[in-house]
């Protein structure tokens, strides 16, 4: 299933999810549902996905008995369907609960590091690390994204997201899958001048990452990725262009750490709740620092970043 | 104004304020205001601290008139009035929309760092830097705080919180006070084995902190600082004991950065959100990783710890 978040007209922001090329409103589908006799939920589904998270498992279960219903119509007898073209897409989840991004990928670490002439760090093969960022500065498919006044380098990030659906503390690795609400692309936008400068005081990139992150264009659950698993890992080619042209091509399966350990070790002593937002970190080539600018400048006001992962969509933002 | 939050036996978690040793509910006070025909409010006041945050100065406001009314009346004669002995606390806020933790105390940063064998870093004086932690896991004063499993090195920070109260985004440091709903004192405890590790990769502290944060006995509103103040600083005497015995001393008034500058940067080119938590950084001795292992042992299961910032407060808690 491919839920969506997105601003209707008149009713502000809601939760919907695609079938084929249209978007369909939840709440709206379950009343037709109801109406149709073939849908008989106790209580009507929250119209946010946000409410819908906050109901766990029997949130997403009563969306995905609504999205069986609706499944065999056509979009044209729906009076309620909105063709994806003229759809506004926002963040699959809005306004996360929080936003932990980690740091997973070993090619990109290497690399990265290297440009710096630094070796890798042995500590990074011992544990998955995190930091966390700002869960409000969240933006959707297709929104502008502004380069901040302060920076010059300007820099996007191809990440996988992870939505938690369920509310846990100590999850085992292999238990983690039953957590995952669903995945979708992410755009860990960053300020490498601000970046660079920060870190050296030991706290973490925070003021270089802070001004926007992007999510969509929907969250995948994940069994739709069932035949392209290989045990805890799946095989998705990644890519990013920028004015049309492709920078950065990588695969999720070649993660270093699994959602299952990123999972384990963000919810070690504590608990992760329903709409916690974790990032995968970047993947090889993944981003402008890891290319180097004299394969690409840094970002500049009208430039088109479209990030695309393999069955998650294509997430297109331009800069402001 | 004292503005508390805490959990009333069948009403849940509410809002409230201290009056001299009594916790008066903000929503009761309004009823009770309005049927002595002293209080005509327009819509009641929402029930909890992130209620009336959301509704930014207009909530304060609100809540500032009702405390006006019941100001001059003994706890006795007020029906919903609870001793502040038998009153469970909540932190102020118990739920922050977002924490941001600074490093703004030079002294802490230079001792910390000397421990290490490290010099202070020229770029700390430059701007002042932050990370984001984990906002879900705030607690209030006299809750436990559980040592996670994964460490043996558990240490408190004794700081000032600063809540934000109102909505804004490239706030000028001399306009920042206006932004602030009030202060409070804040333990940002920390897993020192684990950030030893986790800092090496470069992401900051992420794991070493994001199991607990304590806050409160409340929020102070700025105006009952006035005395105090000295400009953009306020001179507060800060101090930490474990089991009794001092181990901290400082004062607030040293910041380097000032709230204004720390507001200033939090808010560059991105906006905050009333409930939004920014810590000041620890003060000068207040840790036991800057005093040393030979002053007190980390802290352990049974330990009581006290941090206590003048006008502000005790803000007490037992490692469990």
């Amino acid at each position: 299933m491919k839920f969506v978040s997105y601003q209707h007209k008149e009713l502000g922001e809601r939760a919907g999810y695609l079938q084929h090329d249209h978007v369909l409103d939840l709440a709206l589908a379950e009343s037709w549902a109801q109406e149709q006799g073939r849908c008989h939920t106790q209580r009507p589904l929250p119209v946010t996905m946000a409410g819908i998270l906050e109901l766990e498992a029997e949130g997403l279960a009563q969306a995905r008995a609504i999205a069986e219903v609706t499944r065999d119509t056509p979009a044209a007898e729906l009076p309620f369907a909105i063709p994806l073209t003229a759809a506004h897409l926002l963040a699959p989840v809005p306004r996360p609960r929080s936003f932990r991004d980690f740091y997973a990928f070993e090619e990109h670490v290497k690399t990265a590091r290297g440009r710096r002439g630094l070796d890798m760090v042995p500590e990074w093969y011992d544990f998955p690390v995190f930091y966390f960022s700002n869960h409000n500065a969240f933006v959707g498919p297709d929104a502008d994204v502004e380069r901040p006044a302060y920076t010059t380098w300007l820099d996007y990030e191809l990440e996988i997201a992870c939505v938690i659906g369920k509310t846990g503390r100590d999850i085992k690795p292999e238990a983690a899958h039953e957590y995952i609400a669903g995945f979708a692309v992410l755009n860990d936008w960053s300020a490498r001048d601000v970046q660079r400068e920060e870190v050296k005081v030991g706290l973490g990139p925070a003021k270089g990452k802070d001004f926007a992150t992007s999510m969509g264009p929907y969250l995948l659950t994940l069994d739709e990725l069932e035949d392209v698993r290989d045990g805890d890992r799946w095989k998705l080619e990644m890519t990013a262009k920028v004015n049309g042209q492709e920078l950065s091509r990588g695969n999720f399966g070649r993660i270093y750490f699994s959602f299952g350990d990123l999972i384990a070790r963000a919810s070690d002593g504590v608990t992760l709740y329903p709409g916690d937002v974790i990032g995968s970190g970047t993947v090889g080539t993944g981003c402008i620092l890891e290319l180097g600018t004299e394969v690409h400048r840094w970002l500049e006001p009208g430039d088109v970043v479209e990030l695309e992962i393999e069955r998650l969509g294509v997430l297109r933002n331009r800069v402001k």
